[in-house]
Order: structure tokens, then sequence, then C-alpha cells
């Protein structure tokens, strides 16, 4: 069993063979080639955290992976990431484990950032005026540093309840050169952005149908869990087309969940984001609509991102 | 985070320990003091196998577990063990990685083995004139090995489809100046037996009412997923006392889930494994009562197995 380290990973890894491994991984999820069981989970009270647990495999693939992702949001106060976990690979003919990516949550981030790249790329307007970031943390980060392959536009509006870790984020190297302003409330944000992604464990919506300009691609990442908010049930009314990563997962939590629940929208107006990326007239149509994608993460992101790195770990080594 | 081996596990390990652990997490379980979603699960078809996930923590613990263990039932074909996985244990302060337990299986195997020991220990009638055992792998061997610790009887019965396998477990030196009999059927052994295990794959009973004499005590142990079975749901009309590990677990799956799907049972007959522990009453009251528990493996089996392994690992160092 080879064990990666999060360094080791990090040496490893190939942003564009990340990208293209995970739009694969959404197509071949809305085509049905793929099985993925419902999400597990865990919830703690004292200190408040949760687990989640997300496996699952491709028919044709030769492996299946079960991801282990934990989100504990006091960390912090003791110097700590609020997100942690790993990634098993197993051998789909004999249920050996082969690989065990001891990434420490780094991954599951990427796979997210990797998926805001592929609603952008197929969903967003051709010209972004301003990229608006809700949230500072490291979603928040890799969202912006993967949205650089999707487009050219290098102004951002960031809007977080930490003031200080916006402008750290602001300030990495990663995004030397690019613009950067710092909302003071969300209007300030979603008034100059036509895309804009939500990046926060927040449990209540921070963004509201009558702040969304006709133009704008709304990306979605942070409810991955019931309780989880970011984007009120309204919005989607407004909204021209809504996507979504997983039908079945967006019905049962994440943003989607609550319009549904509230008749605000019907199931018929989902689309699934690989069903975009293989049929792309099921997307933005014109440059005046408002699209939505909500991503709550698919056990077919960890699958494809751990494969490639492993086999890159493989290859390597040959 | 700690990687353990199954050599370094094997030589951390402490039976008592284990069976000690293994009764206080069925106590905690059936007092409602752990937290354990339903089973993950994953199934396969060519080759044929499948992956159980099992995962949750005690409310007052340390740590939280998640188990993967798969069995695919054509590795023997290729010399590879049916069975195969690995436990995982994280901080329940701030979801951080703490033990990779690369048991290949094992832990599982014995954590299983610890609960067919608990569960004759506290329902099998005083007087054992001979063990039987069902299947001739990995779990029949250490099912007897374990019950050593609760009946000096060391005179067994195997039935296998396998005979040579059978000979190869009467003869292994975890047995030697034990007495062992190998069935040519069934009723051989049931006719003898007053303590039985069964411990296979099986999709269809090998077991029958009419099969089973007074004052005998069985523990299926082998349906662990749905299309598994065992024993005859007619045997659960007949017994005295139905015991389970999980009263929710088997009634999903599992041999006891038969009985309750044909109405031969009503749910109001099951007992909790760790309910008898508790309260000794609700088992076997006479020696001429039948008995039967259906456990089909719960994660705070793997919990506790995986803490005891991991706590020795860590008192070692010191």
């Amino acid at each position: 069993m080879k064990i990666l380290t999060r360094t080791e990973i990090e040496q490893l890894l190939s942003i564009p063979k990340i990208l293209e491994a995970i739009e694969e991984g959404f197509i071949a999820y809305s085509k049905h080639e793929v099985v993925i069981p419902p999400v597990g989970s865990l919830h703690f009270d004292s200190p408040p955290g949760d687990c989640h647990i997300k496996y699952g495999y491709a028919k044709n693939g030769k492996y299946y992976v079960v991801k282990v992702a934990s989100g504990f949001y006091d960390n912090p106060k003791q110097g700590l990431a609020s997100n942690n976990g790993l990634m098993l690979l197993f051998d789909k003919q004999t249920g050996a484990p082969i690989s065990a990516l001891l990434d420490e949550g780094y991954l599951t981030v990427l796979r997210t950032a990797a998926a805001g790249y592929v609603a952008a790329n197929c969903l967003a307007p051709k010209n972004i005026s301003c990229v608006g970031i809700v949230g500072t943390g490291a979603q928040a980060h890799y969202q912006l540093k993967f949205l650089s392959f999707a487009t050219k536009c290098r102004n951002v509006i960031i809007w977080g309840r930490d003031i200080e870790k916006a402008k750290q984020l602001a300030q990495h190297a990663d995004f030397s050169g690019w613009t950067f302003e710092i909302a003071q409330n969300i209007e300030q944000l979603t008034a100059k952005c036509n895309l804009i992604v939500t990046t926060t464990p927040s449990s209540h919506p921070l963004l509201f149908a009558d702040q969304i300009k006709p133009g704008t691609h709304i990306t979605a990442v942070g409810a991955d869990d019931s309780g989880k908010q970011e984007i009120d049930a309204q919005v989607f009314a407004k909204a021209d087309k809504v996507i979504v990563d997983s039908r079945s997962q967006c019905s049962l939590f994440g943003d989607v969940s609550y319009a549904l629940k509230k008749n605000v929208i019907q199931p018929e107006k989902l689309v699934e984001l690989g069903e975009v990326l293989s049929n792309p007239s099921l997307g933005r149509t014109s440059e005046t609509e408002i699209t939505i994608c909500d991503l709550t993460g698919v056990a077919i992101q960890d699958l494809q991102i751990a494969k490639t790195i492993y086999e890159a770990s493989v290859s390597k080594v040959k």
C-alpha cells in the first residue's frame, strides 16, 4: 500500500490534469457510469464539527475510493486548519488497499476548486468584469487560483467576516499582479461582479435575489451538509438556469434543497453539470442570463483526483 | 499520523483486552452512548465483491473510527484472502487523523470473533458438550480460538463445503490437544453440538429449525449484508431468546431480518447483546432454552478494537 504524504502529493499534482479529470468525472457521473451511494456523515457537538465519508467507483474503472473529510470550525482558535482528512484508493478487482493519500483535506479543497473551474468555464458569461469571492479561507484561495484557468479577469472583490483574512488572501503571492478590493458588505460585491463564488460554511443565506444582476453566474460550494446555506431560495427562482453537481444529492442538502423544499423551484429545473458538459445548450445561452451552480461535492471528484495523484506517483517511480 | 502495519498490530494485540473492550462497546451501544450511522456499502459484479464502511463514535470518547472492509470471494483463486481492509482513528476534538491501522481485515476478523466470545459467554448453556463450527475460513478459526476463553470444551465438529480446509483448521497449531471431527453433513453437527457458530458468506439458509435441539446456543456471524443468510427464519420462531448486536441493523439485514420480514417473529422478541450484558436475566434462563445471537457487525466493535490497539502502541512507545 502506497502512503503519500501531503508534501509528496503537492509535488505530484498538475492542475491541468486535475481539471481534466474532474471534468471527465462529472460527465461520467451524469451518464450514470459511476456508482456513488449517499454521503455518510457524523456530527459532533462539543467542539462543533462534522465528518463526511464519500465513496464510490466508476463502473469501467480500476479503483474505488473512500474519502474521509472533517470540518471542525473551532480549530483555528488552536492554530489548526478547520478541515482535515484523507483519501483511500482500493483495487476494484480484489478489494486490496492501493494507496492512502494523507492530504490533510488538501485534495478535497482542490477537487472542489476544480469543480468551481468547471462550472465557471461552461456557465459564466464570456466577459467577466470582476470576480467576487465570498469567504476568505483555503477554498476562497483555490477557487480564485483555479478560476484563472477559466477567465483572464484578474479583478477580484472579496467579502468575508474577517477583514484581516481577506487582506492576507489579497496579498498572497499566488495573486501577484491581480487587483483586489475588499468589500464592506455583500452589495458592493454583487454590484460589480458577474462571476461570484461563495465558499463559506454559513448556516444562513448570504446572497439574496434582489442583489443579483442579469448576466451573473454564481457558483456556491459552501453548503455541503444539511444545516448549511449560502444562497437564499429566491435566487434560484430568479435564475434562468440552475445547475447542480448531483441532482440526488442537491435534493437532500445544499442550497438548492431549500429552494426545492420551499417549492420555489421544481426539480425539473435542475440540470447536472455533467449534462451541461455533454450538451452545452443546457447551460448559459446568452450573456444576460443568470446562472447558478450548486456544488455539494460528489465522490466521483474524490475518485478522479485520488486516481490522478496516485497514477502520477506510480509513473514517477517508473 | 501513526501508521500501524498488520505485523505491528499482531505484536500489539492482547486477546483479553480485546474481549473486554468489545464487551464494554456492546454495553455502551445498547445504552445509546454511541453514535453509529447506518453502514455504507459498495457492491461489485465482476469480480463479485462488496465493501462495507462502518463508522461512529462514543459520545464520551476521544476518537471516531472509520473502518473499510472488503470481501472479494474470487480472491482465493488467485491465492489472496477474500477479506481485506483497514481502520482509521480520528481525533474527535479536531478531526485530525490519528492512526491508520493497516490490518488487511485482520482486526475485523478479531472483533467479530470477540463478539462471538461475548455471545457465547453470556448465552451458551453452562455445560458445552461439543462446539460446532459451520465454515472453515479465518472467521471459523478465530471464533474457535476466542471461544476457548468462554468454555473449557475442546471437542469440535466442523462442517464446511471444503473438506481440505476443514482438515487444515483441525490441524492448526492453535488447537493442538483439541478433538476435532469433520461432519459430512450439517445434521451430524447439530445432533452433537450445543454451541454452534456459523461463519459463512452463504446466500441461503444452512441451519433449519428441525435440526436444533433444546439447550442449544447458536451464534450467526456470516450474514453481514443483504443477500446473505445462514439461519432459516423458522429457527428464530423456535428459539426461546433472540439476541442481536444491533436491533436497527438486524432489522435491515442479517439472518433476523428474514424472520422479521416473513413475520415469523415480531420485533419485540429481539434483545440486544449489550442489554443482556447489563441485565443477564434477558438472556438464557435455563439449560434447555434455545438461544440464538445474530451478529451483523457494528462500528462500535471497530472503534473499540482500533482504540485498544492504538493505545497499546502509544503506551509501548512511552
